[in-house]
């Protein structure tokens, strides 16, 4: 891993790199997924079949597209029942965690007779996009389905992609049933989006599309965004370490190998205010590479977005983290609850030397769906909010009309808007 | 307007042309707009006069593209004196109301030594889209920024096209000044858009992008969507009204007009259980069509997408309202507050025959920016949760992690992500 000295220059390229990773930038896929999408919209699933059989090799119909009770049955047969025993542990610290994001209507009232507040509702339905294949993760099964649960969604669908001989991988069933999914579709990809959006014979159309997936997924949710809602566009896994002199470097280095192991865009930067300890953590990282499983994705994605910086202070380091906005970012300094206090921008926040990342993918309880390549400057993580809408209420008596009536007449003729006015007017006409 | 009796046939005939219009399914200038964005990303300030020349006949350049402090005090001179007091009692109104939606970070604490929590953060800026030409709404302009003022975004940066002469619409500028816009700039459409998200010479690019705007500026906005962030994609404007017979056919025929004066794709939609009601509100929108200044664009509405339902029940009724997720709802029936618990998919919802709809677009505080085109489903009003974000807050002890070491490796090993395991287990190996 490179180490750098902190300049303008060196930050700037630095960034520059890291967004050219956005899903959005594949805009030579777009017109495929496209071509997808309104293939599903148009066929419906006979479109569906024909793709899975085509992209997953699977051969699937109207009678086994859905995942059956005796499918999640045997599921359990082949997970290992200390891991379930774990899942189960896991989700009760998300639930407890994501139960405190409930947000409550409110109203007020003003003696002359008005209400105004604000209504909230659930969702009424969601799709869940869970990946397949080598890559089953069933802690996002449960960090997509349990803040949707939270918030009293009543059918959450969900669907992934099946192997070649049409089953779903059971670590990711199992935790669908743990978390609570309604119903589970063998169906992945750009058709999989398509099929949520807009529903099919087999599968049904939902509110809100959550959940990450490959560049094809990225960019049929963004696709489909306005017929539905979707989370966010869920680009490379990151991680930042802010670290003065006092951090531990064996951690910090198995820290930035925890994100750099998940795929060759993944990035992982530190940003310290010690050579020194620069030094050991690029040694300690050369070592530790050596051994573990992931070795190859490990190297790609240091060589192109690994990066040890040098900075001149922690005020400069904590600069260089807002401008990244990284997904996790970890402050590993003599006070690091003060550092905090300094960060606008990052996904999740690891505090002190006990902290790490991997805690916050499994098991502590906050959500690990969270924005990355630079969007935590705008978008949150996955939360309660995701699956809750809200509507205004506005309730006014005769009396508390007749006192506004004039400033919203004169308003609505600035406006030329005369039905606006006359709305108003025809209320206190003479009869 | 049609009369005609609830049949689910009829109902859904009604979504489909409802939902047709919207600004998604306008694919044919998609492309158009995806070109203006790569010309504005690429060549920046000089596309953005070309076009600005082009598109609103308008010569500007690096000097006159911002709007001056003179501008804006010329504005003062032109707008009347008694408007501008108008616009600060619903300034007040407006702030009022948003205030309380704002939301607070938390954290709580195991004795054990955890601290899990979530810290909000205003956006550092934000962009607001303003539509000039014929249609300029202060009100609007109250709606987009303020919001963003409460939630403290250090950066507010309108847009809004100008006239031939270079001008902006002198009421949009008061709004602009009062409601604390930091920034104007004289561009719009798709160029205004791509200028936010990305950033030219002149005009700085920002973390989102709010506000309505025609079809150009609508696409525009979502294919930006992932750089920056959005509101929504804002469809022409709706009302329904659920009514018994127990409402005033004037004030009811009133309000559906009021919506269907905004343009020609508005929608205009009475649901009552009395077919007497629905008679005399016929009879009544006839009646007023004739002598409201905006007749023309009423008729063209009401011919499209105007309707009178006949519902067989107050529960029929919702289940329409429901349906249809209208962007305006009023309820006027013998006890609208309990029909209003029923209601799921709604923008806003006005209570009562004194709660006229034009009340909200103006005055009584909630936004008027609401979600349209059956998006109530899963989008809300605008509201300061827009200008803000969310970082999760995780720290653990030592003595916490130990606790939970073994369950989080073997988690971690579950997922063959050997690389989070070791994040873990070097925090306990032996020294």
């Amino acid at each position: 891993m490179k180490i750098t000295k902190v300049t303008e220059d060196a930050v700037a390229t630095l960034l520059d790199d890291l967004l050219k990773r956005s899903p959005n930038n594949y805009t030579g896929y777009a017109d495929k997924v496209q071509a997808i999408i309104d293939d599903v919209r148009e066929r419906g699933d006979e479109a569906l079949f024909e793709m899975t059989k085509r992209f997953d090799g699977a051969d699937l119909n109207a009678d086994n597209i859905r995942v059956t009770q005796a499918e999640i049955d045997e599921a359990y047969t082949l997970v290992d029942a200390s891991l379930i025993e774990v899942i189960r542990k896991a989700m009760t610290n998300i639930r407890v965690y994501h139960e405190k994001q409930r947000q409550y209507g409110w109203f007020d009232t003003t003696p002359d007779g008005t209400i105004l507040g604000q209504k909230v509702t659930p969702l009424q339905s969601t799709g869940v996009y869970v990946p397949g294949g080598k890559a089953a993760y069933p802690s996002s099964v449960l960090m997509n389905v349990i803040p949707a649960k939270v918030a009293g969604v009543e059918k959450i669908v969900m669907v992934t992609p099946p192997g070649k001989d049409g089953k779903v991988n059971p670590g990711t069933l199992v935790a669908a049933n743990e978390a609570g999914a309604d119903e589970i579709y063998k169906v992945g990809g750009a058709q999989a989006i398509a099929a949520l959006a807009f529903g099919t014979a087999s599968v049904p159309k939902v509110d809100k599309i959550v959940g990450p997936g490959n560049i094809y997924v990225a960019l049929a949710k963004k696709a489909v965004y306005g017929y539905v809602s979707i989370d966010s566009i869920a680009g490379p896994s990151e991680i930042l370490v802010i670290a003065d002199e006092t951090a531990n470097p064996r951690y910090v280095a198995a820290d930035l190998l925890s994100q750099a192991e998940h795929d060759e865009l993944a990035s992982a930067i530190l940003v310290t205010t010690s050579e020194k300890l620069a030094g050991k953590v690029q040694k300690e990282i050369e070592d530790f590479t050596q051994v573990l499983s992931r070795k190859a994705i490990i190297e790609k994605s240091l060589e192109n977005y690994g990066h040890i910086l040098i900075a001149s202070s922690i005020d400069e380091a904590v600069e260089i983290a807002n401008a990244i906005a990284s997904e996790h970012l970890e402050i590993v300094t003599t006070n690091p609850f003060e550092v905090m206090t300094k960060i606008r921008n990052a996904g999740a926040i690891f505090i002190g030397e006990n902290s790490s990342e991997p805690l916050g993918d499994y098991f502590a309880g906050p959500n690990h769906i969270l924005p990355t390549n630079g969007t935590a400057k705008f978008f949150s993580p996955l939360s309660v909010d995701d699956f809750v809408k809200k509507s205004s209420i506005i309730y006014y008596s005769r009396e508390a009309l007749a006192a506004k009536k004039d400033d919203i007449i004169q308003f609505a003729k600035a406006e030329s808007l005369t039905a606006h006015a006359n709305s108003i007017a025809v209320r206190f006409e003479d009869k």
